[in-house]
């Protein structure tokens, strides 16, 4: 099966944060604070996602409040958002089952070893051009942007065109949620 | 007309915020926190714009105080920062109508979706270098910077200059606002 | 002796932190704090290093908490890492003492002068491809990748793939500590 | 006179902050705050500098504590950290005329307009790769490193190397105040 074919189930999005959402970077502040930088362009996308009827899920071995905080803002429903996920095949499966989504039908975006499970079960297993080397090597496909940078905004925004979907609504935009 | 001879009728600007006049990153803390890191090289292009008698807006979909801050700093007026934007056009349209500008006046800097209709309703409709697809493709004017790193000077500085008023009057400046 | 001999012998990593574990950034608050951004691989490398039994130390001349909070974070014992510490080499040898280590046994990550004595000690001393001349000039392996931007990852890797122990059990990893 | 000879005056390093000290991104909080990213390297540079006798000043447009706070972890005498400078040339001759100094025994570092007039007046007037087009146009110094990213520690490695007096004394190191 073709890529564009593989696209065309596509039903959902999933996305792991640190080094897909964002280029890695975690600032951390003298309480023990941690801060992620995310990305407007991937914000957008994802919202456009959402206003098309996409399903968007966020699946982070992280935890901080900021990253529900801010996939929230992008269109991400609050209990798509799993934190502290150490076993992420297992919040993936809650996911699709919650959904009744068959796995062909999401396409999962990963940088690092705890994602190849969900990488390998879903539709497309998608990483930024920095993923790390054994995720390079299991990936259905990998972007010429790296995380942070570019990526999330990309995959999307190519899956949307090539379904047909990438357009905006100004009136739907302007009634939506603000951000 | 030519790029040069619309820069003539050119008298306000006018900007998007992310991926304009920063990189797109946001900074989320967990308490919601969203930051972002402006450039002290834009800043100052915009205060020699202020200076010069330019009028300045910025039109942004984002809602936080920091933004507000920063464009202030910049030489925007407060009454000229629109934020939470969802259709810029009205806010576009407020901002021309409220200092009798026609469009043509306008220099416009955008770089996704939302900033489209203002881009191809004013004089030059300008993007960074990092544009999203849909922008790069309807501007009048691609700077060879990318947003944050050194496209609003480039396009302040290469408006100012092509008219003849890129100079710095020391005591002027010294006797501006403090920042 | 071959570097692939050296990495043999390697039971114990140490690390400087700014231009090491980051870019060399700092951001520095109004009320006196400096955080830094540490790399989530590199977070994800060290946890690997410390399920697989290899002992990890963090050597540097920052004294902020954020430090500490982001060491222990990535795999770090709370007493092997060293704050304030401005001869490294004493701090080095409390370190390998307290485990009964040999200095071959040690690989140290380091990229100014103040990290020159410990390289020189240890059994392999590793640079990021942005240290300082002078450590260039000095060191046994001199990585592909610039500090805080995969350079962490990179070594810890390198070495772990070459001893054979380079392998993710993700029901340990589930156990582990959360982050 | 050769760059060579004219370095072989210099006692004295004079700063600008923004796109000098940093790579000019300025993060803007809610509450006003405006902080900055500082670099490590140029930090020890600078220190080095300080242990060897040189003279150290910022002279800053900007106001924020957080450069006063990372200028005196730097070496600079807080005494000599002039914030909120519009005119420079004034701050650049309260300083030298403190410390007895003549003109051209001060490196000026600067990037943008308001740096112009002390690099012309001073000995040394340097800037980074990319500064603005007209201080690059003045400047008798043009590094290959830019603003944040390598630009101060390079030039003063430079001047020290060339003068011979770039050794690390690890013992009076660890005697100076801690960071």
């Amino acid at each position: 099966m073709t890529l564009k074919e593989k696209i065309m189930n596509i039903k959902a999005f999933a996305f792991d944060v640190d080094g897909v959402m964002t280029d890695g970077g975690i600032l951390a502040t003298d309480d023990g604070g941690l801060y992620r930088i995310f990305d407007a362009k991937d914000c957008f996308g994802l919202r456009m996602a959402k206003m098309h009827g996409y399903i968007l899920a966020v699946i982070s071995g992280g935890h901080a409040d900021g990253i529900r905080h801010r996939a929230v803002m992008c269109g991400v429903e609050p209990e798509n958002v799993f934190l502290s996920s150490m076993a992420k095949i297992e919040d993936f499966n809650t996911f699709i089952n919650k959904y009744g989504l068959k796995p062909e039908e999401v396409l999962f975006c990963g940088d690092d070893l705890p994602d190849i499970p969900p990488m390998l079960a879903c539709g497309i297993g998608a990483c930024p051009s920095d993923a790390a080397a054994d995720v390079l090597a299991i990936a259905d496909y990998v972007s010429p942007c790296p995380g942070g940078r570019g990526f999330v905004r990309q995959i999307v925004e190519m899956v949307m065109k090539a379904r047909g979907d990438w357009a905006l609504d100004v009136e739907q935009y302007t009634n939506s949620y603000k951000y």
